[in-house]
Parts: structure tokens; sequence; C-alpha cells
């Protein structure tokens, strides 16, 4: 990738923002970034040194990448249009890990995928140095391109496909999207007490940062679903009685732990 | 506190060994340590430069406090063991938070909690100026007492009763059995696809590391529960449905982020 290569960057929320912030502090800014949001678009823009545009007619036809970083659910559409204005030759990529590559498929001959496996927030700096990038593409010289530009803004790039990242995305969910859940029912346990959630945060940072590469966390396991205490159990589910969905939760999850736990049956009657 | 109180600890466990060496580094160092396993007593005895002992018939009957960090289901028993050789007039506090003070009421006149609201990993490093340090007792006096004896081991001490340190505990099995199994879950899936189990360790860390005093986590809650996106839920079940234990975990968590998500009663029909 030298010299550096033409980037146009498609989104300019959250993970669009990052990404654009980061590709130019590693030299590799894009020349152009879009968003709908006029105001977004010219933010991101007059950071990273780039022109800005709100409309996809108005995007440069001659990129290296077209890198979508945009919900979901828009890719789609928004690669539709980006085809309609540059014809089907560019090489784009996506940045999301629920999307399969192949939605670029109707629209583009080239696609591939740019998936910082990371949450984004607004009020949150990203730390690239520790963040996955997942890359795809079916054909070589494309695939090497996003190996190439990943590298540059991450040391840990890994080649994923679309099945795999699937899977990925599966696991993500659990322990994202899933355990913030989690974090959100013991704040709600705490305050319905008036009890302070910071109380929590210290146990909470503890048990993800105990975690270590290549071993199982259910070696860390402990607590009363895996040392089969059914009477905390059952005083644990009586104390949850007056919330039947936070009860069901505690019970099925308990059952996951232990399945051998005899209370299961029980509590299967209890919350009936 | 002063001079520096007489202190027996009853454990040198996780969380005794711990314990009597974050007392050692403040300056109020056991005077005495009694584990059954005596190669424990000696080891934590002699790190921390205090007598060690494996009987309780040879603890030191005008201790100031007499800590018992044992396992929750042997305190009752050890402080039992303890009033037939002290009688029932010393202070005794256990460092539980599944456990209320009360069982040690039928030995012992005056008695209390010190739970550190903390998961004790043998290989890792405890930071307890982070760590909250919860106590009770009925007395006044004996209150006081751990106060101190608190505010020298954490900056973090706070009084929580019986009733408030059971709603704790259930709070957090929630976000730390709870998630840890979670995380269990995430790697099983990754590791059924030959995926590290690395990948997804920086965006546990960020999810952990995000969340802030007083803000309730449904306010960072992102997926596709909450978005309501029966497509990509129905995937994912779909996904799951070789382990219907996996596949119930995600259905009830789902419903859970999101009843009005009306895949629900769907789901319930496909997994039943």
């Amino acid at each position: 990738m030298n010299p550096a290569p033409a980037i146009v960057l498609i989104g300019a929320g959250n993970l669009g923002a990052r990404l654009g912030i980061r590709m130019a502090e590693c030299g590799i800014a894009p020349v152009q970034v879009f968003s709908r949001n006029m105001d977004k678009a010219r933010l991101l823009g007059e950071t990273i040194g780039a022109e800005y545009v709100n409309r996809l007619g108005d995007v440069y036809p001659d990129a290296d990448v077209y890198l979508i970083a945009v919900h979901d659910d828009a890719i789609g559409e928004v690669a539709k249009e980006l085809s309609t204005h540059l014809g089907n030759s560019p090489f784009v990529a996506h940045t999301s890990g629920a999307t399969p590559s192949f939605v670029l498929a109707p629209h583009f001959r080239r696609y591939g995928v740019l998936y910082p496996l990371q949450t984004f927030s607004p009020d949150r700096e990203p730390d690239f140095d520790r963040i996955p990038i997942c890359i795809h593409s079916a054909e070589q010289a494309e695939l090497e391109f996003l190996q190439d530009l990943a590298a540059h803004i991450s040391p840990s790039v890994h080649v994923i496909d679309d099945e795999q990242r699937a899977v990925l995305h599966v696991a993500a969910v659990f322990v994202n999207n899933f355990v913030n859940h989690l974090y959100h029912t013991g704040y709600g346990i705490l305050q319905q007490k008036n009890l302070s959630f910071e109380l929590l945060l210290p146990l909470i940072g503890e048990t993800a940062q105990k975690l270590q590469p290549g071993i199982d966390p259910a070696a860390a396991q402990t607590g009363p679903a895996r040392r089969g205490d059914t009477a905390t159990v059952q005083r644990h589910l009586e104390y949850l009685r007056q919330d039947p969905n936070l009860q069901e939760l505690y019970r099925v999850i308990t059952a996951s732990i232990n399945p051998d736990l005899t209370v299961n049956r029980m509590l299967r009657l209890r919350s009936a």
C-alpha cells in the first residue's frame, strides 16, 4: 500500500468517525467522507482533513476502496445507491459483524468486509491497538489490500470468512449484549433497595479482566449454581418472585450452569 | 485502633490469605492464622510474620476479633467449634457475602461481617484500593471497630446490613457468576468452529469498562434483541438449534431484553 490508498469512507457515525480518525492517525486518512447528515460529514471531514459530502452522487468515482460504515440494515440500500452512481466495478467493503459480505454482491463485482470487533461509544476513546480487525474478501487481491489496510490500524488482523464471522457475532451477542443486560439486571436489583451500582463495578471489572486467551471461563465458574447450593438458589428465586421475568432469567441461567441441579424441576413447577 | 488490634484470622484459603497479606501490608497483621491445612497455615503465617496453627483449640483466647474467612457452608461449624474453646464472649466476624451474620448468633454474643465484595483468584493480585468492604454488626462498638479495621485495608467501606448484603449477593450472582457463564458460552461457540476466544477479550473488556457509577447499563444496550431485529434473532436461534440448552438461554435473555419482541411467541413454539 505505497503510496497511501484512496479511501472513501461512507458513514460518519460512531464507528465511521472512529475508523476515519484512526486511519488519519495512521497516515492513511480517507480522501473523502460521506454522511447523509452534513454536520456529521463536516465534523469528521474537518477533523481528519478529508473532503466531505452528504450525497452519494458526489462521491469520488476512482477510490481504491469504498468503506461502508453504516447501520447493518442500511448497508444494502447504501450499496445499491452507490452502484447507481459508480457502476459495479469499484471495490466496496462494509464494516459489519452481523452482515454477510454477499449483501454487496448484487451491486459490486469486488467486495469484502473489514470488521473491527469492538463496541464503540460516543464518549469512549477506542484502543485500536487492542481491537481485532476481521477481514474477508473472496478475491485474493482484495483480501491482501484489506490485510494491508487493516494492518495499518491494528496489530491484530484476522482473516475471517462470512460463516466464521456469523459465529463470532453470535458469540459477541452473548458476551456483549447479553452480559450488558445482566449488568442492567444487577443495577436494577440494587436500585430497588437504594444500593449503589458502584459497589459492583470492581467485581464486574475483575470478572472480565481475569479471563485469559485459550482458557475456558468455566474453569473460574463459582457461585451457588456451580456448587449445587440448592438452598441459596431457592432463597434467590424467592427474593425474585415479584418479577417473573427476572426469576425466569435466574432459573434458566442457573439450569444452564448446572443441568444436574435437582432443584430445576422444582423451580420449573414453582415458576409455572 | 491504636495500638494495632489483635486479629486472629481463621482460614488461609484464597480470601483468607489475601486478607491476611493486605492487613500485614497495612500495618495490622493478624497475630495468628488458623487453617486445618497446616501447609496453608504455615505459608501464610510465615509470609506475614504471624503465628500459625491448624487446630482451633490452639487459637489465642484474647484476640480483639476472630475473622472467619472460610467457605460459606463451613462458617457455622467453625464458629461452633471455636466457641467450644473460647466461650461466647469473643467478637467474631465472617467475611461472606452470601451468609447472614446471625449464623454466628448461636455461638457468640458479639458478631459481625466484614465482606470484601470481589472475586479472588489464586493467580491474580487483588487491588484492595478498589475493593468495597461491606461491614455489619448489630452492636455499635463492634461496628465502629470493623469500620476502623476495614478503613485500614480499603478506602471504600460501606455499612451494609444483612438484608442489604443478601440483595448485593443476588446482584453479584448476576454480574459475576452469570456473566462468567456467558463468557464460557461465548468461548464454547467459538471453540466449536476453531475460532480463538482471544478475539472476544477486547470486546468483553470494553463492555465492562464502559460502565459508570449511577448510570443504568440499559442505556448502552445494543444488539438484535434491543432493536427488535427479528431476522437476526431467528438466524441465531437457528444456528443454536443443536444445543437446546443454549437456545433456551438465548431465547430467555432475548425475551428479557425485549419483552415486546413478537418473535418470542414463535420462539417459544419453535423450542417447545
